[in-house]
């Protein structure tokens, strides 16, 4: 995949402490459900549980590392719930 | 009810704009999850969505009014969330 086609490029990084985080938009709340449960899922299967706020038609997700090094399994899931945006989008 | 066991009391109150806000803390990812979810279905009833920031055990909990006055339905929405954490508790 060429780089700037990269989702994970879309996403805010902060170093201090190190976290990833994106905000998601959706035009009905069965949208902004389905999203949610996704991702719920996905934090499920990879048992690293981001920090999500969401109202009706969007959803902020912060992906931290409690304090250390993102790991590219972080990175991961960052692009695991990209994709999922895209379906439900 | 006597006034000092009425639940919505321990919501913090906000001016300007209303809003009413509470922080809901859970011992597993488990009771968080049933929580939101039973929070998802009073939006729905209400037709009236919070806005939500969740973790892996906590979930705080924003209503506000669209920059008007704090109606009693959405009060009303806050204790039924409120009896929602004392069965998920």
């Amino acid at each position: 995949m060429p780089e700037d086609s990269n989702p994970i490029l879309r996403w805010q990084r902060q170093d201090l402490p190190p976290t990833l985080s994106q905000r998601f938009e959706f035009d009905s709340y069965a949208e902004t459900r389905r999203f949610l449960d996704g991702v719920a899922k996905l934090a499920e299967a990879a048992q690293h549980y981001p920090n999500l706020s969401f109202g009706k038609t969007y959803v902020s997700v912060t992906l931290d590392a409690d304090g250390k090094k993102l790991t590219p399994d972080i990175v991961a899931l960052a692009q695991k719930i990209d994709a999922l945006a895209t379906k439900a989008g």
